[in-house]
């Protein structure tokens, strides 16, 4: 018999992460809000749990006992709390909108699967039945990608892989892990570590997501300097498809045709469910070390982590505030709008591994930064920012129930391009905004390099003027515009869902879309997975 | 007016490469031919082109007048000299078949493309007319990838990509140079080093292949730890296919749906004709250094190897010979058969970059290779490693005429398994060339490093039994059976062409087949473009 409360996502329902972990705003950002941005110091009062009406389930009786029959009692669940919990992802507008008093939308039934044949029973009996499907992991979805969208379906269920929480395998010689698909980061961690290992895939997801959802969503995490995006740490993954099971990568690397696992990685649930991935670890790290720098301005910090980029100098971390975030201090979201390290551009750098690797790559580095204009500011700001990474997304909690209005958006693009890109996106964020009457602060960072570019990832803070839905739906799509006419990539990391999906004829061409919908054909004739994402 | 000589490819129609490079046998290798396969002492008389009868060409008047009217007289050319040097690739099974003193297959006509537009006029009206089309680059193919093959059409033509022969745009910002898919290696490298950057890519095709050729092979060059494979270098890419044109890559990374990028790289011509590639270069690298070590047995070089590829060490080549191929000291084709290191197992290593990055590097790789049981030798031997790298296809040529069985095949797999998949195949291979009556000589190195594996490369020199071809084919069937039930992947640098196509079910699985056919009923409905290579 299952532990009901133990399966319940541990996410709130209406806002980030563990309720414990709820962070107040501090006198410093309340009066930067008030004084800059106009929100007044007051808290709205919020929506419980039981008083959100829900859209009932629309499930068949006879759906229900035939699911019920597939998966046991325990789960297949129609109760409102279970509904809700996976009533959609954590982006802002989510957050939005479960603050609506009028009924709210949420999967007509959430089933949790035990194992790959669950998969297979539950895909064959959603397609020959016509129910839509949409693939839950974690719940961290920002872009949309868990919306519980029907599509020609009268009904859609939620596929909660949290039960796949096994680590399947180890090859200690070759450093490679196999993962059941539910298994969430922190508890990966936990497995590896009893046996010397680290994975080092830590997006700001880290504390809920899972190993599916990271390579459905080509996920990067704030170690990738050094270990990678997260499709460079798979080795091979399996999928359940409505027709038939697909596991590849046979090899590290392989010239046998087309790498067909870049198709299941960040397939975002359309094509079929992922259930292993077999992924790249390494031993856990002997030290750690960190040094802060400060740099003049963005343009100089800029070159500098270009410059130990292309050279292969080879920190873990390294990431560049621009001078708004520095002066607001978020790269180190615990002393936000508090004064210590204000002027000039905040750059981070952390080193993993053996003490000599560690060494090696922190004095190339230390030097690069150096002659490229960089100031060192000694261990404590990086220990800080690593201290706090997991918290900003706490901090936008409390933010929208002060009455402000707070999201982030990311892209990416070459060296070269990222003064004219970050240049577009802040003033298309700060135009739209000012139209719905507000000023904004538009903060933004580095924090995935490449040897030919980087990421941009912004961060947009605002007064709540009018419908903050559509308040943010403007200014995301003028965002999204600005990115694709200036030569950026719709998303980074965050994934396509629905939000994205407007774009991605841009992003792939009209061809590559046909490319798409003929592999989702394929894998899924009837359309039953996640429907409304990724593909237009 | 074109020059026609220009023009012609410069490989040898029936050999590797530059005739002028041939490499003589020594006497070392004689006497080893001699004695441990029996082969004698004499060269047989070889065919001469003008001597070679070929299948005339099956091309219609009218389409011959057709597709000169698209590229005019110079550039459609039905002559046996222009069909014969675009009959294939450069296989050992290549190399046998053109001593065949019968009719011999060719292209029904080579086509002189001069740019996109008659790429697109092409495709188009062969779709239309039912010609089968093969694009040719270098025609360095050891797989079969070249074949004249015309499926279900009446008549096949070659499509050489010489002509776009641009380096396009250089960023040197970002490290980015766009090519078009005709430039080849060392073209590549002078037009990329007047401006002191280069690409970094040396397979042992370098001195012909083409970049679009890398990429639509999944190249992987011998720089490949330090500068990656040719697929981790390429940002963006062009294809023209039947169905439209597919311009992929608008950033470094994305998130933004499956990486499509993937199904172009190592398409091999059959989803469509690559013309540019967008690549990502380095600054021209200040200083080089060289360091030959030796294990006493592979499985200790192995380990030490693994050890600095995990640590993340950083050397730009490693590489390690087994006893065997130490023993007849094949890693320095040049003193091949001569007593200079043949004890244990060589290994090389080279570093390059900036002075710092070198000596940071050489540093942590010799502390691990040291600790791991290796001792240096120096940087002799790595240097003659380097002199002689594109030596050893020359030195097939002269094993063949010499009446030796000569060819390489080469996988992968995870570390751990390199033991088992290495006897597996060294074991299929004496066993069948046993059974065909001779005894054989199976060499074996460590080329390309990932952190979770590594590839194993074999040349395998044996007596010429019976008919050849048909010696070398069951040889190759058994290695490749070998290959599969052992868990490695059926190429890992060399591709698929005609030759690894019946191993692709296993490699990919059926619904991989599946797809691979989907997307080519999308870009290439009629099926014209490279039939019978790839997919099964």
């Amino acid at each position: 018999m299952a532990d009901r409360e133990e399966l319940l996502p541990p996410m709130k329902w209406n806002a980030w992460g563990d309720p414990a972990a709820a962070t107040p705003l501090s006198d410093g950002i309340r009066s930067l809000l008030k004084q800059a941005l106009g929100v007044a110091d007051s808290d709205a009062a919020e929506l419980d749990a039981d008083q959100v009406r829900l859209r009932p389930s629309g499930l068949s009786q006879t759906d229900r006992d035939a699911l019920t029959a597939i998966l046991g009692a325990d789960y297949c669940r129609v109760d409102d709390r279970d509904r809700l919990l996976h009533a959609g992802g954590k982006s802002t507008l989510d957050l939005l909108r479960r603050k609506d008093s009028g009924v709210q939308d949420a999967p007509d039934a959430v089933l949790l699967l035990g194992g790959e044949d669950d998969v297979a029973a539950i895909l064959g009996y959603c397609t020959q039945h016509g129910i839509a499907v949409v693939p839950f992991g974690g719940g961290t979805s920002v872009v949309g990608g868990l919306d519980p969208i029907r599509g020609v379906f009268g009904a859609v269920v939620s596929l909660d892989l949290r039960r796949l929480d096994q680590l399947l395998a180890l090859d200690e010689v070759s450093g490679i892990a196999e993962f059941a698909a539910g298994v969430t980061g922190p508890e990966a961690e936990r497995l590896l570590g009893e046996r010397g290992f680290s994975l080092g895939h830590f997006p700001q997801s880290f504390q809920f997501a899972t190993i599916g959802g990271f390579a459905a969503t080509r996920s990067s995490g704030q170690d990738s300097a050094g270990y990678g995006r997260f499709n460079d740490m798979i080795c091979g993954l399996r999928a359940i498809t409505p027709a038939g099971v697909l596991d590849l990568g046979r090899a590290p690397e392989s010239a046998a045709g087309p790498d067909l696992r870049e198709l299941l990685i960040g397939s975002e649930g359309v094509f079929g469910v992922i259930t292993r991935v077999r992924l790249r670890v390494h031993r856990m790290p002997e030290t750690t070390r960190y040094e802060a720098w400060s740099f003049p301005d963005f343009a100089t910090g800029t070159a500098a982590v270009c410059a130990v980029t292309q050279t292969g100098a080879g920190p873990t971390v390294i990431r560049l505030s621009d001078e708004a975030e520095t002066g607001v201090n978020l790269a180190t979201t615990e002393a936000i709008g508090e004064q210590q390290i204000t002027r000039g551009c905040l750059a981070i750098t952390v080193f993993e591994g053996t003490e000599a690797h560690v060494e090696s790559r922190h004095t190339e580095t230390r030097a690069l930064l150096a002659t490229h204009g960089g100031r060192s500011l000694g261990d404590v700001p990086a220990r800080a920012w690593e201290h706090g990474r997991f918290s900003a997304p706490y901090l936008r909690d409390s933010l929208l129930a002060a009455g402000a209005l707070c999201e982030t958006l990311e892209t990416a693009t070459d060296w070269s391009n990222i003064p004219a890109l970050k240049a577009a996106v802040s003033n298309a964020l700060t135009t739209s905004l000012a139209e719905s009457g507000t000023p904004a602060l538009v903060l933004c960072h580095i924090s995935h390099v490449y040897p030919t570019g980087a990421s941009l990832y912004f961060t947009i803070v605002a007064g709540q003027r009018g419908n903050p839905i559509d308040q943010w739906r403007a200014a995301k799509a003028a965002a999204s515009d600005a990115i694709m006419a200036t030569g950026g990539t719709i998303t980074h990391h965050h994934a396509v869902g629905t939000d994205h999906r407007p774009w991605m004829s841009d992003e792939v061409g009209e061809l590559g879309v046909q490319l798409l919908r003929a592999i989702k054909s394929t894998l899924d004739p009837a359309g039953i997975l996640n429907p409304g994402k990724l593909i237009p």
